[in-house]
């Protein structure tokens, strides 16, 4: 009865089909550019810039490939012996022989190489100007350091600020889950503890604690690439739900759908339910925060003009050098390449914080806390009522009391 | 009868054209100054150096109309296969070559256009006496560098740091939307949820729906320059309603007038209808913070400090560069007053955050979640219910062994 | 009868003096000091010093009364089209255009002349040494610039440190009059809502909104120096209401006293009620935040080291700089204290944000959203009603087929 | 008959002679390491090292003792007045001239004396060994610049930072008390506001907003060194209730139990005394954030490492200056010491907040609050029922025509 | 009954497992790396590499002990004699002379150290070629600067940010600790007034305030390294109710168990015992905030870039500096790795806060509130009733003059 509200059922489709393409289909990881190499196949002359355009393909490719499966590993939550050996005199050594197993490292082969063979070209050109090999009319490429030396803080700042800013998206997203998680405990906490009663109640119960625990493990899929949300509900709630979970637009408000309609079927007094439907803004307010993470990244121009920044420093900076190092240019080169675009990598990585968070392990540890508490409700509260009742007995004799 | 109150009625009026001006009027996308051009025009007698003059007025003006342009361009809710382009290897090259056609790039030729010029011209004087083509009482205008050394920390900082409040304002306006859906979000669930009444019921429930999700668009468009409220409305809200809120003065208010008194017309527990009604200050926190985040930039003494650091900086650095760069001042200005233009053109189009954040496409997901959860709501009740009857059937024979 | 308490009666009297002293007498503007004018003057023979000095007090005295001339001035709210103006690209010729009529920049004179003439007799000196006009005796002052290399990014650190810790107490004030300004537009719904009795009912309303309306106009004068509160309330409130506000000690105070004692005499529900007073507890906080911001400012001892640094910087400065640029050290001297003592006036005139933000049009605002609410609640609900009759109409041939 | 229960009584002394040595005793202000004087002059031979060492302790002994003297001078509120003369351009002049009388300057002459001797000596060294004053084998102290000139902006960014981190945590100390001061004042309007009984009625009343103006003198007094508690208090409570709370563990929550138990005396309605109740929360808070920022400063780590690298820095700094100022390393390791030291300084002198807050004036303006309050209660409301009456009149003829 | 619930019991064991792993045994504190010694030692013939990689183990082995022994030191609250002692002008003697004792400086000297060696080892062989010791084939390791002045703010930018994160990790866990206790004794405080009724009332609100007590000392012991929680526990709650506790999976959360089940025994109205429930909310937020700032630490990608980018600037500044500096590459690359090393091992020393923080301390106090609670509780009250006693003796001679 309520579909016949004309809430513009037009825009519906495409809206749907938009929101699915977003959400949805994980299908293919490799970007959409790849497509464009048989074009550049098509000729079949090939000279050498083509080849060395389809090298320079070639490497990013394999880079970004490492990249994803790397991203797609799952994290671990720290114990106190990591954090040990995340402290141990020895973690410097670690770090440096992990390097050239490191996903970060290697994504930087791309530019680093670029850079640094732009540095080995400058320095030949310049070397063949000096020894006379070519006409008078190339000039040596050099310059004067100054100007760089006064805006490389400039370029400094930048760089760590536009880090800044990733990382304290990541953190947002940390605090965000911080919530969602005492959010859900205390959800099921509360139920635990409020609801008792016969048959009926007790399925209702079941269905909302799945629910409860199934909340942070369907926020967990929507915000993170390539997850499979079936696989991982499968285990907290039943299959004929789960469909119904699968089939909608949205998943985690679906799974709040079910929550509150749990509540309002359970037997309750008013206030009681209030308070527990008032539980379900911090769940929405997780939700937001979570999506707008995902959905508004650090505004493009900031993040692009580092990325051009740091590129016309690195394809002058060999020019600048010569003057004072000569064929040092080249490690120079390798060196500020890897260094700086280093710092803007980790700034790009960590921009997406969900991905780099162990939000397995924080649904996990939901699941099991809920399983605990159910298990351990009626044995808390037996005791607490055998101490009364031991209390009563021993007081018993000399007649209460204290009443 | 209210209206009798004598509330200042005489001020009405003033205040009225003050609030209109201020927010209805998208009229004229061209700056009022544009007008003077034909006052420079009335002279018949046009010297070089007024050419020179209305040839760097042409060249603002069209950068600016490809700026605004470009502001009132749709942004979109990034995505998960966005993001695995966002961090791909080549993005370098992608942002490298999209430069010429980049909005803040072009919107910097003025500037940039104009310092490179001064550069040329300091060099060619200096040339000039250094070939004596001029006579011997032309300085040659050069000069240690040193203090320049010593205040470049001072500017980075400060170009940096503008641009840092700037990107705070800019998450400001993220998180204030981040509540306003979720408010948004929880109130309609509440509703939704909580109302099922006969027919009377249904018809405020659609209205108040329809409302609820107007909200944020309502918003938006107070807050985006050039939106047409109209249009993006009249899909949400009927036609009659729409009138009435397009003649009020504060649009989002007017939609929040209209939820609060359907909300009372509905029947509900006092404690629901207050709880609801609470909700309502986050919506009006919302609007507080996008308004100010309009209405009040930062600090004009600020901005306009950096700007006239930036400038007497780059006018001066073609003389402090001389004795070391010769010529090369001109590419040295060049890529100097690109960079730190180039950052502080960043921090000035990020501080007003609205026009950079994807704002339809959020309240378009208000309006699809909405209707979803009015369709999944019987369809998950039905399903509770049905288990709770299977559990009944399923233990009557053994004869409620759980009661 | 309460007045029997002896709640130290005797102390009042010194507290009400001292509380008037801080927040009623706008008196004299000139700052004490320029009585000490008519001492220096007392001995007849003036020496060159004295009137240097006299000069010198001239000219701050000046550039202080323009600046607090400047201060009083009204801010006005950024409108969408002063936004496309504030991104335009001539804004840096508009903002060095207006440099010679800035406030900021008059305020500076003081400094900056006084560091250039210092530089002037440093380099006269010099010069003099050089050409040996002087007794030999007499050495140049000049020293290596070393020192100051390894110093100047600590003194640009603490500069804009200091600025960014004016600009968050900027922000502070204007959060917290977000939050005062939604506070009150929430609570004026609320009571335009629920309230609509008989006579006594509307007489108890008006007054209730009128003092809504009043309070952030009370709390705007108590943070601005020198505003009229008697002619700014005097639309809002009657006149009999208007002298027992300008008598209390603290006029926000009182105006929520008005607004508590209205709101219990209203016919209202309890829990009601207990909201209503609620939100009181955020007009409280907004006075809490104004008045700790104008009572205590960044810690003296960290204004001053910033104040001290800089002035010892370019004390010295025309010694560090002359070996490397001679004649130079003047407009070096002088393109440095205008640089850094400008960002340092900045930093100091954003400590105190009131006179910065646009608080009248603000406190505008809310009276024209309270008459705004005020005359369309009756308009919506009455077609909200309509609507649902229609609603009835259609659909009784049928029979009620819903209820 | 609870004091029964077995809650550790055994470890009940030694937590409380451990608390009581943290709060109570503000025996003596000079440390302990002046005692070990004595032990040093024990020895009847006197080498001059020792004479150095007893010049050096004298002198930072005196230093403390005008550095503790002006910590516990009172801070008052800054007035419209103080902020005129604060921004005045002849700000720069008071600083100057002060500086010899400010006390964080006198607490920095024992470092700074001693780098500049350190200095001295180096120089007269290597004067020595220049002119060949000392054997051969002796080398000149000196030393290349470029490792300092790559750690000096670690060294600037790790003192600002430092120093900022204070700067947050006095924020956060002067936020706290805008909450504390708000939440006392809401509490005080809603006690006058509710209570309106007879004779006990006002008793309990009388003593409870006695307490909420004690509550934050009692803190003050806690968090302050060497404060006089009980004549602080004496003017607000009355004698016995003031012996209870001196002689309680801990005094703010002393009153709070005060203000708690008499909440439950009254006659209010439950939802009343609840919400009134719950205020409560924010007292603890306030009390919880205060007793942090004095109990945990900032990470000792980091507070010794910033010292060490000063230290380390200007020992060697006039090794490094050597080659290029010669005897001129003399005033420039002052003026680095002195600056750099001085931003050292301030970031410890602000890092305990409250000696720099005013909160003397603060709660007298808590007291002065309720007291205004108090008396304005009853004139407001006879002002509001007047009004209501003279409604009434004036529509009586007409015979009621509203309702 | 609840346990037929098919909450996937399978997947039961391996997260206990995983659990346990996580939090319960604090087995070896010697990292598993020490035990591929052994695999070393295998080979027979040490050779000189091995010899040095023996000793290198040794070294860092030793500092790690050292280090974690410390952390596992109880910190104290600050009293306001440390204040004084804090903020002495002879605190920069005494961290110096503490330098040696320092276990951050002690765990430092492992990499400064390797550092220096390097530094010696190039330096050697730099000064062989220089004496022409070796073939003429070795070329001198030596380059131009530029390149390190060109990067030097960017590792001090990333260094000091770095540590910065660290920070507001251990500001995060400070403040949530000013939650939690706040919390807590908010939460006795209100079971204390609330509850006061016969004997079995008063055995659960015993039973609930040693929970209360009990719940920071278990989340204390949850968040710190070798932790003793049933040494800790023993004094608070009794021993059956500690054996559970110790049983179950995750302390603090059967703590709060424990206070849901006891308030749902008590007699309380309704409203009251919703808001002692919510009050939990905070606790359980508590737990989030500690559980994730140990479980996700600061992005790995940051931390290592940070570390990595130390290492290769190190490795290489003998090279860079040997032609400015000769010899003196040693003392400087050992006074740079230990200056820029200590702030990295600070960072890493403070991100995991909770050692650093005095928890011992703060859990005691909060028992002492308790206790100090409980004992004035009725002692107030007594005096309250006393005084409206006397109130109503005094007046009624003259009848009740004020009813």
């Amino acid at each position: 009865m309520y579909q016949s509200m004309n809430l513009s059922v037009s825009s519906n489709f495409t809206q749907r089909s938009l929101f699915e393409s977003r959400f949805r289909k994980p299908v293919h990881l490799k970007p959409p550019r790849v497509s464009s190499g048989p074009e550049s196949d098509a000729s079949a002359s090939k000279t050498l810039t083509e080849n060395l355009i389809s090298l320079l393909r070639a490497v990013p490719d394999w880079a970004d490939e490492i990249k994803e499966r790397g991203m797609q590993q799952k994290r671990t939550l720290y114990t106190h012996e990591k954090w040990v050996e995340h402290r141990s005199s020895l973690r410097h050594v670690h770090h440096l022989f992990s390097s050239f197993s490191s996903r970060v490292i290697l994504s930087l082969i791309p530019p680093v190489f670029f850079f640094t063979s732009v540095a080995v070209f400058i320095a030949s050109y310049n070397s063949a100007v000096d020894l006379d090999w070519l006409p008078g009319i190339f000039p040596i490429l050099r310059s004067s350091s100054l100007p760089y030396q006064l805006t490389a803080p400039a370029l400094a700042l930048l760089l760590v600020f536009r880090t800044e800013a990733s990382y304290s998206r990541y953190e947002e997203g940390r605090k965000a889950w911080v919530g969602i998680i005492a959010g859900t405990d205390d959800l099921a906490r509360q139920v635990i503890c409020s609801v008792d009663g016969s048959g009926d109640e007790l399925v209702i119960k079941d269905l909302l604690l799945r629910n409860v625990a199934a909340f942070p493990v369907a926020l967990k899929c929507h915000v993170t690439y390539g997850s499979d949300v079936a696989r991982d509900l499968q285990s907290l709630v039943e299959a004929d739900d789960l469909s119904l979970i699968l089939e909608s637009k949205h998943r985690p408000r679906c799974v709040i759908e079910f929550i509150s309609q749990s509540l309002r079927l359970l037997k309750l007094e008013d206030t009681k339910r209030d308070l527990l439907e008032s539980k379900m803004l911090h769940l929405h307010e997780g939700i937001g925060v979570c999506e707008q993470l995902m959905g508004i990244p650090i505004p493009l121009a900031y993040t692009r003009l580092t990325s051009r920044f740091l590129v016309f420093w690195h394809l002058t900076l060999p020019i600048i050098l010569w003057d004072e190092c000569h064929w040092i240019v080249v490690p120079a080169t390798f060196i500020s390449a890897a260094s700086l675009f280093c710092i803007e990598e980790v700034g790009v990585l960590i921009e997406e914080p969900f991905p780099m968070l162990a939000l397995d392990e924080l649904c996990d540890l939901v699941h099991s806390n809920i399983q605990e508490a159910v298990k351990s409700e009626t044995i808390i509260r037996n005791r607490i009522v055998e101490k009364i009742k031991l209390h009563e007995f021993k007081h018993s004799p000399n007649g209460r009391y204290r009443s």
